[in-house]
């Protein structure tokens, strides 16, 4: 996979090859910033307002002040894919840092934040849309203020990780076998025709495509009930799946081994796809 | 506050302005990566064994194979000293990533670890450890594995910032009122001649100057207790204390406004600190 070559850096365009960090970046050494992943799909952000949002209240709640306005962040990442002539299936990658400069733990007050980002090559996963993912279960180790975007990412890392070496996609993490989310998305449990996910308190990041599955299931009168599920839960399950602007809508068919029901993508999960697909105005997978 | 000109890089010595990192690199987006902060007196590393091992279990439990052995990396920490001519009082900042390339939340297979070190010049804190320092106290939000020296910083960031805000020095953490350490410091509680601090479990960093104020303890027949204490046992302390790399062992006066007892450093920290200057050879303060 590999990076368009014009990049924003700051509001410059610049080529990929020219932007490097200065090794005291906060980024870089405390991990002190935040991003975004947004999927591009035929040239077009998808829920694009959406991650714009979510990435000013992340910065918001670390008090990372940005210069550019929201607007004009937007008007520069739809020119950075247009500079970019993008036609394959990408995402953009975004991050602000606080900034570059010497090494202390408060916020320094003579520094800028810097923003970057890039565009991404990335084929959709139709393979997991359609056939499902395996899962591994970790417990959920991470800091309590998972709502914010943060480039805090080692527990993701090592939960990730986790899973691939077991062969899976993804890891369910669960805090005392409450299910909060997985490694890089979000979890959700179907039983009786009902949705079920941990509602979007400071333990979980609340997913654009979460936010967009739970208005799916509005228009389509599927409940869409807020409440954390267990551990205990998933024996029971109807069927489950997750969400993330890589993932989509990709049905969880093995969990720590175990098979969800026959292990199949049920009814619930594959609408939500094909709902997804509709409103990304993707061609709808060959099922 | 400046740097050394003379910086390590992997195994190589280069100046400093040679020295960045591309956009994808692990520590910059996922903070993937484990780091070591160790004192330089008088042109001599502080427990600098004490540091280079514990760098080796930081990444033993993130997994990062650092192909540099631990005597190797010993000897080229000395050189970067000797090779900057070294004679102010400063420190070595060492970071050590997973590595550089495409962003994927697993391990990739296809990088080597990034490993740099500087030396930055930094005055010893007189005022601090000969008159104490201001705290306020936080709730401790970390991860589970604050054990792991790790670049995920932000909440340590964010606890220093709102000590900063209020014009004291360090925040005292607490999980349910039980307090872990500082932001960037291990915290001692001093109770009828006896030292009580959190035990070095998952939620504390041990650091290598509590390591070594257990060792000066046991040498000056004081108790040295790990039990974790309570916020309400702060109201009855004698004395407080905390200690790092940067702080020695610096005298509480103060939390959230209170002080402790009459304001003043106590004789079991003053005791301690005392013993530190000896130990690093170092010249005891004018009192």
């Amino acid at each position: 996979m590999s990076t368009y070559s014009i990049i924003l850096s700051q509001d410059k365009f610049v080529h990929k090859d020219s932007l490097h960090f200065p090794y005291e970046e906060r980024a870089l050494q405390f991990g002190d910033g935040v991003y975004e992943v947004i999927r591009v799909y035929n040239g077009e952000p998808y829920l694009f307002e959406s991650h714009v949002d979510r990435l000013y209240r992340s910065l918001a709640a670390i008090k990372i002040d940005l210069k550019i306005e929201k607007e004009t962040l937007s008007s520069l990442l739809k020119e950075l894919i247009e500079r970019n002539n993008v036609e394959e299936d990408c995402f953009i990658y975004l991050q602000v840092s606080r900034g570059s400069g010497t090494r202390i733990h408060h916020f320094p007050t003579d520094m800028e934040p810097n923003l970057y980002a890039y565009i991404q090559k990335q084929p959709r996963n139709i393979d997991n849309v359609t056939n499902g993912v395996r899962t591994i279960i970790v417990e959920d180790i991470r800091w309590k203020n998972c709502y914010i975007k943060s480039l805090n990412l080692l527990p993701n890392v090592l939960a990730k990780q986790a899973a691939a070496e077991k062969g899976c996609y993804e890891a369910i993490q669960h805090i005392d076998g409450v299910v909060t989310e997985c490694a890089s998305s979000n979890v959700y449990l179907v039983k009786n025709g009902k949705v079920y996910t941990h509602p979007a308190t400071n333990r979980i990041l609340n997913g654009c495509v979460r936010m967009a599955v739970k208005e799916f299931c509005e228009k389509l009168d599927i409940p869409f009930i807020e409440e954390a599920f267990t551990l205990d839960d998933i024996h029971e399950a109807d069927e489950m799946f997750l969400t993330s602007s890589n993932s989509e809508v990709s049905p969880i068919i093995e969990v720590d081994g175990k098979m969800i029901q026959d292990g199949k993508p049920g009814p619930v999960s594959t609408l939500l796809q094909e709902t997804y697909e509709k409103d990304a105005n993707i061609s709808v997978k060959l099922a």
